[in-house]
């Protein structure tokens, strides 16, 4: 299934996308589904409801009139791991990490999957784009095993881990960097699980103004999805709704010979086998 | 005023501290402060209502009675600065940063004043304190000038950033090591930025076993409070409750010769001017 959040002139809502409408999940179960993550955090008691739903044509609305939001508006935590494909290390110019390398991104950095993206007032001549797989997080749990992993992610969306470098370098902190306001682009729905199948066979590319920049495919992942849900875990408990952006491949901008830069009306997208796409045009805060 | 989140045996519940009573706050505008971050959303509103419930002695719970839960139990945002005090950045051996150095804390590492802190299952041995004043925020804002700031404060904590050296410095990025679950105990209340004044005139100190490790004042913070505010601004949307780690003093365990790190059965007391203290046992996860 696929899930989105959207607007309609009556603030936000849950719905499953069937063919070219959302039906409204939300309006029907306003107690269990009001949100996003009350919808995950209900999920398994309320899936056979909501197909009976998408099968009897329930109320719905046109997926080309509806405003889609971020599928999750405000993440509890969005974790972020880097150096994670071998050519994107390569063309950094760094050593391939013993460790998961981890960094965050704040979760007021959640943004829809077609609004403007900001080239910040701070720092507009650095932005960078960074196609990624993102993971959603179902259920709670900490020291999952990796064996155990697949069903702690409830399903995949596609990301846009958006870096203004000059900050991301100012310090050797690189939070700030990844933290703007809409860098966090995703969507454009939650693919559940069970439709996504192996998470490590999705074709991806990013797009910028139609030119294909990055290419590739989540089987060369270095860390895949579940050594990070366990390693993570190892930390912290992650929670239903919690993203985790699983790196990004060769061909972002700043290793580009010179290196090159997002402007002012450029246009990014980030397509991903199964998970659709997102796309969004730069403009200045 | 002193806010307090607790739990008396109906779920977390607002209170506002007189003597050694909670007034019931909660209780009297369900509507308006179920939550810490719902009534600070509605502070301004809500302030002259709630001080006359406190002069007439509204329903009230013992103060030794209630279980203190963390005043805001899980912030939207959880930032932090490191190396802004002369003597912590002498003793770590570094350089002092030419920008705000800022990392973050994961959101679920928000803990409890007096409830015992992990020594962590993936790296118990390792594990340090930092007494550091936390600043909560009031209101929403973006580009806030330093000017400004203090109007965004709403309050001020104890807070200990409790650190994993091993995880810390495992990778270039401090973030895992710097949010195991726990590790970011902060309380025992909220004090309105009324009632403390000026927050760059405090002295506190942090107790390990009653030995005091580390004992400052926050008029050595190098980046002050607003700038604080207005730098991270640049960046980000700061929300009502997001919290502040504002940096820690010299004394802390690593940079003892030889290292000390905490223990089974440690007891880490950090106390601050005008805040009161936090103070809890080490144990193992």
């Amino acid at each position: 299934m696929k899930l989105v959040t959207f607007e309609m002139g009556r603030g936000p809502e849950v719905g499953v996308v069937e063919n070219d409408r959302i039906i409204c999940v939300g309006r029907a179960f306003p107690d269990q589904a009001s949100t996003m993550i009350d919808l995950i955090r209900n999920w398994e008691a309320l899936r056979p409801q909501i197909e009976a739903l998408v099968a009897s044509s329930h109320e719905s609305v046109g997926l080309a009139e509806a405003h889609l939001l971020a599928p999750i508006p405000r993440p509890g935590k969005i974790m972020a791991i880097g150096l994670n494909y071998k050519d994107h290390i390569a063309e950094s110019g760094l050593a391939t990490p013993e460790h998961q390398l981890w960094f965050s991104k704040a979760s007021t950095s959640a943004h829809p999957p077609y609004d403007p993206i900001a080239l910040p007032k701070a720092s507009p001549n650095t932005v960078d784009y960074e196609a990624e797989l993102v993971a959603v997080i179902g259920k709670a749990g900490k020291h999952i095993p990796e064996s155990d992993a697949e069903t702690y992610v409830f399903g995949y969306c596609c990301g846009n881990d958006v870096s203004v470098r000059e900050w991301q370098k100012m310090t050797p902190q690189w939070t700030l960097g990844k933290s703007f306001d809409t860098h966090a682009p995703f969507g454009p729905y939650i693919v559940t699980s069970d439709e996504v199948g192996d998470p490590h066979q999705l074709a991806f590319r990013c797009l910028v103004n139609g030119e294909v920049r990055q290419s590739s495919n989540t089987r060369h992942l270095l860390f895949n999805v579940f050594s990070q849900v366990a390693h993570l875990t190892k930390v912290m408990t992650l929670e239903p709704g919690d993203l985790i952006f699983t790196g990004t491949s060769g061909g972002v901008g700043a290793a580009m010979k010179p290196p090159s830069f997002l402007a002012e009306r450029d246009v990014v997208r980030v397509e991903f086998e199964k998970l659709g796409h997102i796309e969004a045009a730069f403009a200045p805060e």
